[in-house]
């Protein structure tokens, strides 16, 4: 019989993906829901205990088993590992306490939320790529690009909580223009629909790309996902595509290691399967670029949850 | 009588700066020795432990209530608080347990030591500018650009004692090239040589400007020094070039602030003398391009600790 069970939630806009995590990091039992976000937080909240409630009781643990509940939610949350502010796409959220509400629903049961970034990097750290390792930092490829940062086997989450973003770093101060109000971060590079428009804008030059052909000629349908598709099929200008989405993560990444002097770095996220398309162009430029001292000292890797990352790095939140 | 005395070194390739340090941060009492680097090692070493008995037996206090040594050295000091590696200006050094060897010419007294950028974090944040701070950053602007992060009033260090080159963040991934041999640190636009370098080119256009007459047409002798006088004297050339380094400044710390969520940066060393010519461009900077989160959290002030710096930061280093 299990014991030792966390219950890892991961909470999007749309769906609640819940598992009953034991210490191994296997689910034994995961469930996925609607978040009912359009109604507010009490919906939410009332979904989370429910979808809990059903897991702790499944009957494969015994409930007194179950050592705490670890949320990973989108957006800004508090120091205070409960309060979490303005999340995107949770219409009529505002500043809730989440994790304080989630726990009066589960006879105060132990609750610890985080942000979806520092959740997994907290899963790579108990579960993953970063098991051997005290110190990483981890970057999420998506949307937006998430940062983590694990010192001595913690997720920092600096002095108000707001730490380790890691995506917005800039690597040029007159370079493009970031949503954030920022010049040049990184995420301005990589982030999901400043990759597809710079694509767009360079396939110009590359009327025979067999990009195009997977979009059928509708340029609006690029994504990162058929860049890396027609990469595959040996497209010389996706390859190349790929290539200089690596080279600025090499950039900033060589910034992170003179700044933390560690020696792993998890890439997780989306594109981040596009493999060494990524990869081999990323590693070369950190190497070329950090200081000669960290040069044969540090590796970069894939995040190794791949899709239970959510609900294993939320897992992973409970100390 | 004074008791709970640490002797701290500030080790330079010329001098060697020693003070006898009391918990409140009051140098009882100095010496100013030569480093003799240029014979090597040992004498160096000799030096060291010569100075530091000469305190220690002044007789200010008992000898008893010496409780260690702190050594700020140039150079990269190893995790082991002792390794002192190629340290610039010391010819023949090579890999040197500093620490050690004082340590056993001192009857195995207590010996820390760490580089001076991390030495002189330290010691703001136990006797200067963040003494009432668990978290910050610090830079040091001279030669070079040196960096200190306080994590928990913990100097931290990395893995392997590297970390903290806060110099060493690209602000332009295809900017001025760095001597480190990447590309566009900001080290490269505010270290001595390069902000001397950058000015007399943009002086060109400034064929009226007082700094031409403070270095009776001789563009070589300009230095930061140099263009601060100018600047307090009124000149504009002089006050958009500080005001331009400032804004370097700015560019880095933002992403700083983002990456730790800190709510203080400390600037020290040479030219941060030029106060706000430098100062206000640099929060002006700083504020525009964080995240919103942190845009009124945080403060960018001076170090405290001036001439005093070097020792009472070795100081702060024994722990």
């Amino acid at each position: 019989m299990e014991k030792n069970i966390v219950i890892g939630v991961d909470l999007g806009g749309t769906r609640i993906k819940l598992g009953a995590v034991n210490e191994k990091g296997n689910i034994i039992k995961d469930l996925n829901i609607a978040s009912e976000a359009e109604l507010g937080p009490e919906a939410v909240i009332k979904n989370i205990i429910k979808g809990a409630k059903e897991l702790i009781n499944c009957g494969l643990f015994p409930k007194e088993s179950v050592r705490g509940v670890g949320i990973g939610a989108p957006g800004s949350v508090d120091i205070d590992g409960s309060t979490v502010k303005y999340p995107p796409n949770f219409p009529n959220w505002g500043v809730v306490h989440l994790g304080e509400e989630v726990s009066k629903g589960l006879d105060k049961i132990l609750v610890a939320v985080d942000n979806d970034a520092n959740a997994a990097a907290a899963g790579e750290s108990k579960f993953g790529a970063g098991k051997e390792y005290s110190n990483f930092l981890l970057l999420t490829l998506g949307t937006g690009v998430g940062g983590g940062i694990i010192i001595d086997n913690k997720v920092f989450r600096g002095v108000t909580g707001a730490g380790a973003e890691l995506g917005h770093v800039s690597i040029d101060y007159k370079g493009v223009p970031c949503k954030c109000g920022n010049i040049g971060c990184i995420e301005a590079y990589v982030g999901q629909k400043y990759f597809s428009q710079r694509t767009i804008e360079q396939l110009k030059d590359y009327p025979n790309s067999k990009i195009i052909e997977l979009v059928n000629g509708d340029l609006s349908k690029i994504e990162p996902y058929i860049i890396y598709k027609a990469a595959q099929l040996g497209d010389e200008f996706a390859i190349k595509a790929l290539a200089e989405y690596g080279f600025y993560l090499g950039i900033a990444i060589a910034s992170f290691i003179n700044i933390f002097d560690f020696e792993l770095v998890i890439v997780g996220g989306g594109i981040s399967a596009a493999g060494d398309f990524i990869f081999e162009p990323m590693r070369k430029t950190a190497k070329e670029r950090v200081l000669s001292v960290h040069k044969n000292k540090f590796k970069i890797v894939p995040a190794q949850l791949g899709n239970q990352a959510g609900i294993l790095g939320a897992a992973a939140l409970v100390p």
